[in-house]
């Protein structure tokens, strides 16, 4: 790795291309939301990138490509930077790669389209509804999220409860990305293929240009539903997950006292009830009334998707959004990424939680079913206490997506996948691209370069 | 029940309305596809209304009603005739009510539409993807068979595998029904209370308007893929239905030898192989294709949408079309309706099968996933041993929804709905509506009318 650069050098042969190295915004650009971690708060805060540029098309991003290389220079790519475990962070420094100028719709039809990655997802979905087409899914930073960065660094969302996974078959369909090879290259992935770099941080070459496959587009009625007992609140967020005949798109249940940092939402959520926060297709609604009926629900708060429009969406209070909202209120608050698997599990875990947790669930499908996980939060103490309720949760069968580590293979992914290592090892020899962070790659010793 | 009654009367009491008491015509109008079942034959085949009526408006129904219940005629309503378990053969003789005159489709609009009964479900969606929308489900006999029908006497088909049932909340959400009450009216069942009607053969009321849930129309790729092994092939149908990420509608899986009673195929169905009859979103085609190499398949036939509405659809070969197929080779064949719920149990049963029973599945939703069910074929030999096929398999813990008796209880039900004979009780006093079908509804002693 090249530490005696002159980044003068660098921006004067970047010539054409904007470049930043304001101390402020070099800042900015070099984090995202660790920050609900304090652990990863410890090991990230001060990490900075030398050197922000700002490609606007794929022939820059090979420039940039060939001069990292020429240089031994880290990149490091980001989207919006609205991840929560510095995938995006540059731990070595070196050059930040902003996405957000590629922001173009390459095409737009029926069931598919293809885009640049650095094109906002709800910006995307005003485009697409159009057409009568929107995402698949998208987090609850969708508002500034971009879809490369989600294909990067993301996994879940609105949208979820129906698709599953970002990286289950079919969701993203081709990706073409620019190599750090001696002479770096555009290759396409296509298919099974595109695994090598879903949720891989940008560690398996940049991004820039993506397939993706779309969802009919259903005006989304937003509901809040509350319930006097919370597992009665659950088994309901199970039951409208399960119901093939009530369309949806966001089921997520939140226990009492969580629905208390919803400052915005107080009108409509009653002192010491559960609530759901739910959005569902306006065409199915009166079915839907009768499930919440059933499981004796009571509607507080529902807006048509064209009112739901024109103000803060529901989303925006689940899944690390309910992070977010707790944090403004208590920054002693930290969370953890929690898959129940079964309705039972859920009630042990909840029935043991006490005060120092608090549990919200969004449904997702998982494989055959759609299951209960959510991002539970957590009154931090110390770090050895909070790998203990890592380690209880574990024992009782939940899996947890630890958010407090900054490597992939230590989140979610729990082991080194040898074909994305290999994949790696390939494209980015040098072990250029967001160094750090992908445990199972062995960088090449320096004096091999 | 009155045994003395001069049709001709009854006829000009129906002045204005069309009426046959043609015999072959009558012969026609009061049986069904009954006769794939050796035992029902033997009940039913000999069962014949006195009269059929078609009446075109709702106004007319009630004018039926009237006369019915003045003359305490029994009446049973018929739709296209395509049920299996004699849903509409009138066992005691008296009225047909064939709706397929009333026909009209009353408004479509996104999501829902409002129809008449006697729609064909095939005609119905070729209105409804004018607008991109179509039925969310549609058994084998989509063609001919109506929606009414389909409500009154059927249950799953193509489509169950996203939307479940129709009775699942939300697939039917408003129903008219014409009643038997001393004095007939017209009432409105929403929500809930349409399970008053649904698969009732129509004892419960006439149907004279239905409010139905749509789904999004795609073009749906037809494709069939060949398998070396049956358990992988229904391996691959389970995958396929849980591919959260693949757009599909069909997933049909048959055992060597059933495909070898599919004579129009035959070009596509390598000897000794097992098959999969499947309707995939076109969008969707190419991860499809990834994880049928996944599975080892074979793709041997593959139509886009609209090459696929030019001729007979893969639709006419899967569910009950299957021994339709089959009986058209080998008379002596019958079937047994099967939930297998999950692949275990599926493969146990498999092994046992011998020559004696083919196995095909279709999978579909049911409650929390998608399972294997499907309309096994059987040699028939005596019902003694076709009873013990039954018991064996129930043994095994599937589920067998028997197609060789002509009550709602006895078949899939298993039991006696206390409401919906309650219903009855009120909409139809003297039980004149399809008597003999509902096995928990006493009729009132002849005197006491």
């Amino acid at each position: 790795m090249n530490t005696d650069i002159n980044y003068q050098t660098v921006v004067r042969e970047l010539a054409g291309i904007e470049t930043t190295s304001d101390r402020d915004r070099l800042t900015k650009l070099s984090l995202d939301y660790y920050h609900f971690s304090p652990i990863l708060t410890d090991k990230l805060q001060n990490k900075r990138g030398d050197l922000a540029v700002f490609p606007t098309t794929e022939a820059e991003v090979l420039q940039i490509a060939r001069l990292c290389v020429k240089y031994k220079l880290p990149l490091t790519v980001r989207g919006a930077g609205t991840g929560n475990y510095g995938q995006c962070i540059p731990l070595e420094g070196g050059i930040i790669l902003d996405i957000s100028k590629m922001n173009q719709i390459k095409w737009l039809k029926p069931g598919i389209a293809c885009v640049e990655p650095g094109v906002k997802m709800a910006a995307f979905d005003k485009k697409a509804r159009e057409i009568g087409w929107e995402l698949r899914m998208a987090p609850s930073t969708y508002r500034t999220a971009t879809i490369g960065g989600f294909v990067g660094g993301g996994s879940v969302g609105m949208g979820s409860v129906n698709y599953g996974q970002i990286s289950d078959r079919g969701n993203l369909r081709r990706v073409r990305i620019v190599t750090m090879e001696e002479q770096p290259q555009v290759i396409e992935l296509q298919g099974d293929e595109v695994k090598n770099v879903l949720h891989a941080y940008g560690t398996t070459g940049i991004i820039t240009e993506l397939e993706i496959s779309l969802a009919p587009a259903y005006p989304w009625q937003e509901v809040i539903a509350v319930f006097d007992d919370f597992m009665t609140a659950a088994k309901f967020g199970q039951a409208l997950s399960d119901s093939g005949g009530i369309v949806k798109k966001l089921v997520s249940i939140h226990a009492d006292p969580i629905p208390r940092y919803f400052t915005a939402l107080q009108n409509y959520l009653p002192q010491g009830k559960h609530c759901a926060l739910l959005m569902v297709s306006e065409y199915d609604f009166a079915p839907f009334q009768d499930l919440v009926k059933e499981y004796q629900g009571e509607i507080t708060y529902s807006k048509s998707a064209s009112e739901a429009l024109k103000g803060t969406s529901l989303l925006e209070f689940t899944w690390n959004h309910t992070t977010l909202h707790a944090r403004n209120v208590d920054t002693n608050l930290t969370y953890l990424q929690t898959f129940y698997f079964t309705l039972e599990r859920l009630e042990k875990l909840y029935q043991q939680a006490g005060d120092e947790i608090m549990i919200h669930l969004e449904f997702l499908r998982a494989g055959d079913k759609a299951v209960p996980a959510g991002l539970q939060l957590i009154r931090y103490t110390t770090e050895a206490r909070l790998n203990e309720i890592i380690r209880d949760r574990e024992v009782e069968g939940a899996f947890i997506a630890n958010p407090h580590v900054f490597t992939i293979e230590d989140g979610g992914n729990k082991q080194i996948d040898p074909q994305k290592v290999a994949f790696k090892q390939k494209i980015d020899p040098y072990g250029l691209l967001n160094p750090g962070k992908m445990r199972g790659y062995q960088k090449p010793v320096e004096s091999s370069l």
